[in-house]
């Protein structure tokens, strides 16, 4: 797969080698991601929102994040910050100075644009959908017609992006190596629960199969 | 505690019943947090940058996630966005158009200034260390004055925020309680693994008292 175009809007600066620009870095990550942080900025004023996503190709699409009056706004000025990231330890060294965290992230640079008609926001839903849960959108009722209408959908196809990711333990200064500190990596670790039934379900009803293989 | 004042700029619009601006809500969903997403914009351009943090009061401390190029933007537009997520589980229903994801989150708004000094700046440091992980700071080396000068700490007093939470299991449309679909919620959840030692730690040194108590 190719890489993104490197300029100074997506360059790694800090720690350049830790940076990333070609899609077989970026898609992992952002696939592996459970929500993401959008960025935009209104009249100067910059809003980082969580939200859901889901990908396809260079497309990101995001649902229901961003309110009526912010989307007037981003006719206007479209561009976007799309970030997820990954913590995968705390790194501790000898040192302060060289603490660090281990952890795989990306920023995707691009434009919302709005996805207009039902048929084209019901496809970006199920792409957000199997992100999430595989298998979960062929499991429960489709959208409505109406539902759709309700529902905003936005798209930001990826103009530039850039990966970066720390991995291994701590590299401290020489001298701090004689210094008689605990030294290493803390993992963090995800992990998905057992499945809690909606109080309202009935007991005849199994677990699904897109839940019985997230967590197994 | 007291709230933070409402404007256009916090108030949570998408379900509103979710918003929360005083401090005894928000402090607590930050400190749970092991990483922000710090949104700003460079001549239009929004940048979202996942970093460390702490908090002391209404201040955030930020350390390292900024670079010069965009400090000395910062001074011309210091206007930023820090954000935390904590994402507690994904809420399935009967229907696509009501799932959801029980989360507890906070927007923050105020302005980047660089810290100077290196008192001040050593201070901020212990702030973002202790809310990593307390007690590390008086386990490792304390930052030189060189290390320090070489630093660049970020303080964002917080002008406004609100803090969104959703819990509890999915709420369906009446008639779709019929179907014959699992439904509930799968948690989210996260832990700290066993501590891997550095390769070159003396096999004599023990695991230090802050990473003891961190993962027990």
């Amino acid at each position: 797969m190719s890489s993104y175009p490197i300029s100074d809007r997506n360059q790694v600066r800090r720690v350049a080698k830790r940076g990333h620009y070609d899609r077989e870095t970026v898609y992992p990550i952002l696939d592996a991601a459970r929500h993401c942080h959008l960025g935009f900025s209104v009249e100067g004023q910059p809003f980082v929102i969580p939200t859901l996503f889901g990908r396809e190709g260079d497309k990101l699409y995001i649902h229901g994040a961003v309110q009526s009056r912010m989307l007037e706004h981003l006719e206007k000025a479209p561009q976007a910050c799309l970030t997820v990231t990954h913590i995968d330890g705390l790194v501790l060294a000898r040192s302060a100075f060289h603490h660090s965290m281990n952890y795989r992230s990306v920023v995707a640079f691009g434009k919302l644009k709005k996805i207009g008609g039902n048929a084209a926001k019901n496809h970006a839903l199920k792409v957000i959908s199997d992100h999430l849960l595989p298998g979960r959108w062929e499991e429960c009722r489709e959208p409505s017609e109406n539902e759709l209408k309700a529902t905003t959908v936005l798209e930001m196809e990826i103009e530039q992006a850039s990966a970066k990711i720390r991995t291994g333990g701590p590299v401290d200064a020489p001298a701090d190596y004689e210094l008689p500190i605990w030294a290493g990596v803390l993992p963090y670790h995800f992990h998905i629960g057992d499945p809690q039934a909606d109080e309202q379900l009935s007991p005849e009803i199994p677990l699904s199969e897109s839940v019985r293989s997230s967590f197994q």
